[in-house]
């Protein structure tokens, strides 16, 4: 293609509403557009980038044997009814009316609709194991979309599903999507971590996400720097660091004292003068309607996704300060377990064997030393408390780190849910009629290109992986005015794309500093200067990952470039 | 890919609700399957047909310097009230609100948007041409969707848009459109008629469509047989054929005479004894809340378009009976324009020179005669009727015939519409502020799939154009049993892929009539059948369009199939 023709908005200065670097990149550099929040323009360059990207997820799911459909994001609410999602999903999805008032939803993800047709066809065993997969428009009302295009209400998605007779026929089909993933991301130029993740609203037992460490992420992931263990903050468990000072010992009973303005842990434990992981932190939660205490060390914080699995539970929330005063007889900042009779107790797993710690009286501004768990309260342990940096490793001992990340892929075993509400039945080999077991995956192609972005970029813009370049190859003749140069670059233009390169001609009449920093910002993988040096027959190859520069002899320069992107 | 792996779900018998053969052959032949109302799942054969017809327009439309982008299908309110379209779109919109209550809509096309990106960005004449293009999805809420995919409320369109500084401009980017699209639905195996066409809501100046003959059409084109003359009925001009009778002579007065019960025309001219075109047709319109008599030849017919475009109306409609009533003093049956002072008269221009014709008295059974345009009444006389058979070529006079087809694929020369209402100015030559002219272009992926096997079935199913066919070859041993021809076909299969075919293997364990039937009812343009005379080094090629059968060695058979396919 020729620069000059093209559509490519680049702009002098990041934009003041983008904070994140890809976001900033992809306006700087003329990629995509806003609409509207959270709803973008793919211009020219993100549509190449995003259709490479298309094509190496097409080729890894073809190669596990996925079948390639595409499915309508007009989906009728009677499918979700029939799963319970229509109410699950609450003001996430999109939802509309038809001309005679029926109902429809934008489908976030496909579940349903593959149930249906795997419903509505499969009759056998014979027909099993099957995957199926499409590449298409995704929409959800994300309440506060940010980040330019990694925090969106629109995006495209690459899902997939799986049927399967049995769990080890989901087993070899969550295997074949793990492989596939690493190589579609591997392919894309990503370094990632795979993290055991959390299932959420999807259920199911086990689940995977595929993790980019980077700040422009909205997830934390603990991972072990050694290698081995690696989660989502969500999902990871630890060794907690010991508490700083010993527990007192003796078998001593709780004992009130004065706190007069301490509440928080922060300020008893000054006011004290014992550490944090000395105190216990008492939460008064509601869940499912019922008040809950939920207990945690001091220096620890709760795992809501660890409480409510704990509890078997899909909504809770803070107890209102009415609602705390009304079961506690005591507000928030002195509260604390003992003598609690009215409501269930959980306790984190990190106190179970704790002595003589300090609690709250409930009673205004005093606190009792000496609350022993199990003697001067009762509770159920579970583990409760979110992994912090500092935690180590259960099974090496080794220090976690707690990372942001990016999120790029999620796989899912989802069992029976959908297969059993949505009664899809299938003729096992004796005859008798068996629910498939399911599974789910699914990656965003703008996740991807936003995390190619934030992992390779510099000061100039981005470095894009060759695999997912909108062009291979720039070719800029430095003085447009010089026919010698003009029609070497011309004929070089020809030969990459003979060459089977994706090569763009920078005919425009513009000075070579701004040519130069456009295919930078761009993130041009190859630049071929056809310059002054073109008397003695050689030209510029410059590499924009690492900035090098080789003189290649012009004949060479098209095969050298090939050479250099393979 | 292997046959026995995938999910081709094929139908012995047609399914009851479809009507039209496309509609039936690609449920039958597992192409698609219905999730609602007009929307559809589209199965891997669908995908694979509609992803080879992507292709070839991406190809064609690359090849007119078009640059493709990816447009979101949410599109604030905002836009499309600035276009004015908010409202004039009515139901055939979807729309919705957001969580916060903002108003969406899901776009029908994308006029709006590229105007809206066009404004944010093009500054200079320098920048035209543009030709900007997607390949995305569309969503219309049609209160009827019927015939398949042929008419439906979501569906996959590639649209197109030019900007350019003059109408000169326009003119170009128009023609390099027609003429990727003659190369398009060329390589798609179509046979098209290309139709002068009414602009409709669209605006503009000049139209064409792309019009495939079908009886599963719903629009009607008028064409010359011996070529030449062409266009939507819509649209359509003609010189109609001469009254049966010629118009008595003198110049006579209007005389009433009784006509009990007689209303329509062809009672009125029973009774009579004149024929129909001796009458005038007095039509009693609403249009933008006016009435408006319109009147025509007694045997035409009023061209709704054609009406609405000579007064310059959007909104019309036939008046009530009460309005009738209170207008003319009579009622429908009993009306013509002798007398009419209390509106506007259009009439159509074969009532031009007309003479002492018969017309309703607006007096209850009765009707004059002798009631001569311009004498007896005056009015303005515009194209208003419809091109009917038996008319003939304005400018050769020979014969017209009006034809069911299909619309394949519409361009529109826009003018300022967009531009203008929405506010997009670049800098001319002079550095003067001017209006970019625009144009507009689009065809359905799912129109071509559906034209194409309306034009190309037969009883056994679908006949496809290779080049827009799921699989190129399909290679079936006849005895699944047999390890020879197993390992034939194998060996023909990897073959035909290094070929660069798209090859299928039917692997099935099935019955030879099984296997023959499906690939037929699929539509596969060639099967290898590797059956008894293996033993003689011999295979048969079988081929889908006329039926044709080969004997080729064996060895020959992969490069046979590709040649055959050229």
């Amino acid at each position: 293609m020729r620069w000059s023709k093209l559509f490519i908005p680049t702009l002098r200065e990041n934009p003041a509403e983008a904070e994140v670097p890809s976001h900033q990149l992809l306006l700087r550099a003329g990629y995509i557009r806003q609409l509207s929040a959270g709803i973008y323009n793919y211009l020219l360059l993100a549509q190449r980038s995003i259709h490479k990207i298309m094509q190496i997820t097409r080729e890894e799911m073809d190669a596990i044997g996925g079948q390639e459909m595409y499915l309508p994001a007009l989906n009728p609410a009677e499918l979700w009814q029939e799963s319970g999602r229509w109410d699950v999903m609450g003001d996430n999805m999109f939802r509309l009316k038809d001309r005679f008032q029926r109902d429809y939803c934008l489908g976030m993800t496909h579940e349903e609709v593959v149930t249906y047709i795997a419903r509505g066809e499969l009759r056998s065993y014979k027909q099993l194991p099957q995957i199926w997969y499409q590449i298409q428009t995704k929409f959800r009302d994300e309440p506060r979309p940010k980040s330019g295009l990694l925090r969106v209400r629109q995006f495209i998605m690459k899902d997939s599903y799986s049927f399967d007779i049995d769990p080890a026929g989901l087993d070899a089909s969550y295997q074949k999507h793990f492989s596939a993933y690493c190589k579609t991301f591997d392919r894309c130029g990503l370094k990632y971590t795979i993290v055991e993740a959390h299932s959420g609203a999807m259920g199911g037992s086990q689940s995977h996400e595929f993790m980019v460490a980077s700040e422009a992420g909205e997830d934390f992931i603990v991972v072990n720097p050694k290698g081995g263990y690696a989660a989502n903050l969500e999902k990871a468990v630890s060794r907690p660091a010991p508490p700083a000072s010993p527990d007192p010992d003796g078998d001593l009973s709780p004992e009130e004292f004065h706190t007069p303005g301490q509440k928080s842990i922060e300020q008893v434990s000054a006011f004290d003068g014992f550490p944090a992981a000395s105190h216990l932190k008492t939460l008064v939660m509601v869940a499912d309607e019922q008040p809950v205490l939920a207990l945690l060390r001091g220096d620890h914080q709760l795992s809501e996704t660890k409480f409510a699995e704990a509890l078997g539970v899909n909504h809770f929330r803070p107890a209102h300060p009415a609602e705390i005063y009304g079961w506690m007889g005591a507000e928030a900042g002195s509260l604390g377990p003992a003598g609690v009779t009215n409501m269930r107790i959980v306790a984190d797993k990190a106190l179970e064997g704790r002595r003589n710690m300090i609690a709250g009286a409930n009673k205004e501004d005093y606190h009792l030393r000496h609350v022993t768990p199990g003697e001067d309260f009762q509770a159920e342990f579970y583990d409760l408390r979110q992994v912090a940096a500092g935690d180590t490793d259960i099974s090496t001992g080794e220090p976690l780190e707690v990372i942001k990340a990016i999120e790029v892929g999620h796989i899912f075993k989802l069992g029976y849910k959908y297969s059993s509400a949505m009664g899809l039945r299938v003729l096992d080999e004796h005859g008798k009629e068996v629910t498939p077991i399911m599974g789910s995956y699914g990656f965003g192609m703008e996740r991807i290109l936003c995390a190619a972005i934030e992992l390779y970029h510099d000061a100039d813009g981005i470095i894009m992986p060759a695999s997912i370049a909108p062009f291979h190859v720039v070719l800029t003749p430095v003085n447009s005015n010089d026919a010698a140069q003009r029609e070497a670059a011309e004929k070089l233009y020809g030969e990459c794309r003979r060459l089977g390169l994706d090569a763009l001609l920078d005919d425009r009449d513009e000075r070579p500093g701004v040519k130069f920093k456009d295919a930078d910002l761009i993130g041009i993988p190859l630049r071929i200067t056809v310059g002054k040096k073109l008397a003695q027959g050689i030209v510029e190859l410059a590499i924009r990952k690492g900035r090098r520069l080789l003189d290649v002899p012009l004949a060479e320069a098209a095969a050298k470039a090939k050479q250099l992107l393979a």
